[in-house]
């Protein structure tokens, strides 16, 4: 286990308009759409108390990333210095785990929609938290 | 692949005086000391760019956390009514996945000293990220 890693399973997938990920917005807040997070029923408890207007942070699994890569032209930008992934958002990564700002804008059921995200159509779901308010307010 | 889950593979540990999950703060600012991120030197080139002063997202595989438990207590507090985990920070979840801010306070070689961490010494590194600036610096 410590050499091999940790298995993450799915607990749901993105439902998008975005299905390319030449087309999809580079953050959500750069012109991403709304987009469901679709959950499984087995975690159904976990999600019974997300409310609309909740602040989330939603974290994927980018599967079509190439692990091997360790250093980029940020935003893909040739004139831009080839940088290690540790100091970009670049998809490519040992671990293409994506982090996604969001706000919960309904919910039905194991569906869940949410404002801007940039994630593809069919992207699996790993986790969902909360932006953390005030520290005495947690 | 798709039903089995994807793997995630550490690229580093924590080095922290934190060697207790029941003495660990709750979140990095609630008290927690400064930590060595210790990166294994395969993936070298990905940290050459992080510099004192940069603010990060470090992600950790909670290895100690039930996956699971679905719903909690926030915080351990019996007094507070059972919440889904997707709306609370609790380590225990289906993917015990950490998020935690801080800031990069020094860099020797793959060794990357950071503010605040309640992380607790061992905890297996997945990934870092930058903290997003406004859209037009990015």
């Amino acid at each position: 286990m410590e050499h091999d890693g940790f298995v993450v399973r799915p607990v749901g997938r993105v439902e998008s308009s975005l299905t390319d990920r030449a087309d999809a917005p580079r953050q959500g807040d750069e012109g991403a759409p709304q987009a469901w997070l679709v959950f499984d029923e087995r975690v159904a408890p976990a999600l019974a108390d997300l409310r609309p207007g909740d602040r989330v942070l939603l974290l994927t699994w980018l599967h079509r990333a190439d692990r091997d890569v360790l250093a980029v032209h940020p935003r893909g930008d040739r004139a831009r210095p080839r940088t290690g992934v540790f100091s970009t958002r670049a998809p490519d990564r040992p671990n293409p785990i994506g982090l996604h700002g969001a706000e919960i804008l309904a919910v039905e059921g194991l569906r869940v929609r949410v404002s801007g995200l940039e994630a593809i159509h069919g992207t699996p779901i790993l986790d969902l938290k909360p932006v953390l308010g005030e520290a005495d307010a947690r």
